[in-house]
């Protein structure tokens, strides 16, 4: 049983997080870190941690395990905050959605890299905040690991086993491959999303747009609800991957256009069934 | 109460509608027509009509309303077939989800279209067929008819009513209006669904792609699981305003690369907010 774990960011991520593994005793103590002492706060009252301080430097002493569930924008504030007071045997992971620019900022910042795992629970909902956060989170997700080749398959191993105690299957792959099927999966459609309710937003008739949309709409569009400020982040930090699948995106939007402007019935067909097998093969 | 009433096929959306009218006392009969005998006789068993007629010329005899709720490719078929069959005092609608097609093939087919008042219920799901009908599927639902100028406010009323009996609220509103509305909530995500799954569908990934999506993914690509035919119809009827929609699409996406290309933090956080409020305004 993992003594102490501190976890920086208690929000939805990082919160779903500490109340799986207490629920699963995987770990003595969990102490809570992040830049809002009222979410802290709040976090102690649900039961989320055991105790907190504000102070990430603090915080991280004696850990055996430092989660570290910031926006990717804020990744390279807290590893400078807590560099000087990790101690040898300490591993850090996170949970950033992309993984190549975590790891250039944690090769930046760290001294060495062998202790820190990077790590993305495929996990999430559009609501966020430690209210939101709930034990099951995880349960039956998948998690990928992306080590770097300093890290040792024992400490590789602890990360995986605390992701599998919250209930997730791990996998671990190369940072490139995950941010390319990531942006493909994920990033892609919320990109894609935000710019469809923007787009009509812009439309003189907006009202009734909204108005006369269906199920069908409200489904698609749900991820445009989703954290503005993490989308942005994502965007930044992986934006290469995201223009490369934008660009057969594009491609691909060009086709049907072509075959619906010369009213190409049979290419619309092919178009759609393949689509639609596609989708139905994918259960879940 | 309406004495007979004719659903020219009775899948999902002719099959709801059917059960919905008969639990609220509609009507004192309903007859189910179609091209294909076994469903009609599927339809008769789950109790959705009261009788079948398999040749549609004889089903229309003495009703008061005729629903033809089939693709609407099929739309001219039917209107030649019944045409001369209807009697005088006879209602005609539809259920097609791009409406000034089916008024121009109205227009060709009938000597007169005042009787033909065109409609078209904003439910569905992707499920189709007589055994995914539901008697719920248009409670406060939204139906717009788009009457034509021959249309009498009486007979206009009448399939209002005959909507509200389904528990759904009626907008009235001219055909080409309705079309470009609807190109912007539904067509045009169906069209952006579609390409984004067999854009991933090409990629060399795409198993791994499919095995780490996650709920937003399933979210998103959910419509592309309709059906096929349906939606290279509405391609077909209502190209002209999913083209606009598309080129407004098409510019959203173009700046959206260009802020992620100059790494614009300022314009991605902007765009993604104003989406969000948007979409968050939007409660269904």
């Amino acid at each position: 049983m993992i003594k102490r774990l501190c976890i920086i960011g208690t929000g939805l991520i990082g919160g779903s997080l500490a109340l799986a593994l207490k629920k699963n005793n995987y770990c003595q103590h969990i102490i809570g870190s992040g830049r809002d002492e009222s979410r802290l706060k709040k976090a102690l009252q649900l039961g989320v941690i055991d105790s907190y301080e504000i102070d990430y430097s603090k915080a991280v002493v004696d850990a055996d395990i430092v989660v570290v569930a910031v926006p990717l924008g804020a990744m390279h504030e807290v590893f400078e905050k807590i560099k000087s007071h990790i101690t040898g045997d300490t591993l850090i992971t996170d949970v950033g959605s992309a993984k190549s620019g975590v790891i250039n900022t944690a090769r930046a910042v760290f001294d060495r890299v062998d202790k820190f795992i990077p790590g993305h629970p495929i996990a999430g909902i559009e609501q966020s905040g430690v209210e939101a956060a709930f034990d099951s989170l995880y349960l039956d997700r998948r998690v990928i690991l992306t080590p770097v080749k300093e890290n040792s398959k024992k400490d590789i191993e602890t990360i995986q086993s605390m992701w599998e105690a919250a209930g997730s299957v791990v996998d671990l792959m190369d940072a490139d491959h995950h941010d390319l099927i990531l942006a493909g999966t994920s990033h892609l459609p919320h990109v894609l999303a935000y710019a469809l309710v923007d787009c009509l937003n812009n439309v003189d008739d907006v009202d009734e747009i909204f108005r006369f949309a269906a199920g069908g709409f409200r489904d698609f569009t749900r991820i445009a609800s989703s954290d503005p400020v993490m989308w942005r982040d994502i965007c930044l930090q992986n934006g290469d991957a995201i223009l490369s699948m934008m660009d057969k995106y594009e491609y691909e939007i060009s086709i049907l256009k072509q075959a619906i402007k010369s009213k190409d019935s049979g290419s619309l067909l092919e178009i759609f069934s393949r689509a639609k097998t596609a989708r139905d093969k994918f259960s879940m």
